[in-house]
């Protein structure tokens, strides 16, 4: 899309680690015209895969999950992020390692939100190691539901979670795909 | 307005301590429609107020936050919460008192978001004590900007901490006014 990729050239900070700062538009100040197109953007990727419900994680997938949903007319239900795995049987669980802050943490959801005939678009702001999405994953599997598909605002390509996902047969698009970060310098995948 | 009280009426559940679980529609398991009638009313309320950002807390604020945003055209700015003080000189800092964990937490915006010059909506799924939204008034007084409201999805006005700010002058919208949750039984404000 090209609106996020400008966006991202013009105010996108690259930080030590392979770290890309996008804090001034999407992840703590959200520029909201933006945010109603990629809304649009997403509904229309998955038009016609009989989605029924939009899951995300929080706190900043859930923005781009609200606007999706409101676009695509389907609840938006948000996993929870827990340090302790202090869960009981009215949820489902699953532990996810975080690189950014090196712990691993909990990832739950209500059961009563899931439903084995839920048809489910994860969406997230980014996809890097890919962990956060398997998570939702297997929440989805322990709920019986169906994953429809992955919707992520930016892709970090060259870590290949992405590539590696689509390979499995799962339907993920990307709104914008970055290639390479290399040398302060983002290229994207046409 | 009507749609949220139906809705808290048909799906709220009372929880010992003046708790009222919403999760079935507002925040975690989002009903996108409600969300969108939510996000129009909310931008009706403050048209000519002049708003140039809306402010908001992680995690349950957001979705709220972004589709008043939408509506408004305006930016969207969440203040992210932290167990420790691990804050710099790049950002503004509060400490909120939080009731139903029983402990301190750090809420923490950076200082590139919030300008002198912008007049703040500040939005909230829930007021109840009024201590997150002290704390993000304080926020806005840190970065010398000028609340011009706060809206609230849902406001329990039996703790009396919504009167006070509109004894205070703060223009306060609120979706639900819940006068009463006694004995298991909801009454709104007229």
């Amino acid at each position: 899309m090209k609106q996020i990729e400008e966006k991202i050239l013009r105010e996108g900070v690259i930080l030590p680690g392979d770290i890309l700062k996008v804090g001034s538009f999407l992840n703590q100040n959200i520029d909201t015209g933006l945010l109603s197109t990629m809304g649009a953007e997403i509904a229309r990727l998955f038009d016609g895969y009989g989605v029924t419900k939009i899951l995300t994680i929080e706190a900043s997938g859930i923005a781009i999950a609200a606007a999706a949903g409101m676009s695509m007319g389907v609840p938006v239900l948000f996993a929870k992020k827990h340090k302790t795995s202090n869960v009981d049987g009215s949820v489902y669980s699953t532990v996810v390692h975080s690189f950014t802050h090196n712990e691993d943490y909990h990832v739950v959801i209500s059961r009563d939100y899931l439903r084995d005939d839920d048809k489910v678009l994860l969406v997230d702001d980014f996809l890097a190691s890919g962990r956060a999405l398997r998570g939702l994953m297997d929440l989805c599997d322990q709920a019986g539901a169906t994953v429809a598909g992955i919707a992520i605002a930016i892709e970090k390509c060259f870590t290949g979670a992405g590539d590696e996902l689509r390979a499995q047969g799962v339907k993920l698009e990307s709104l914008a795909m970055i290639e390479s970060m290399a040398e302060g310098r983002i290229t994207f995948r046409p």
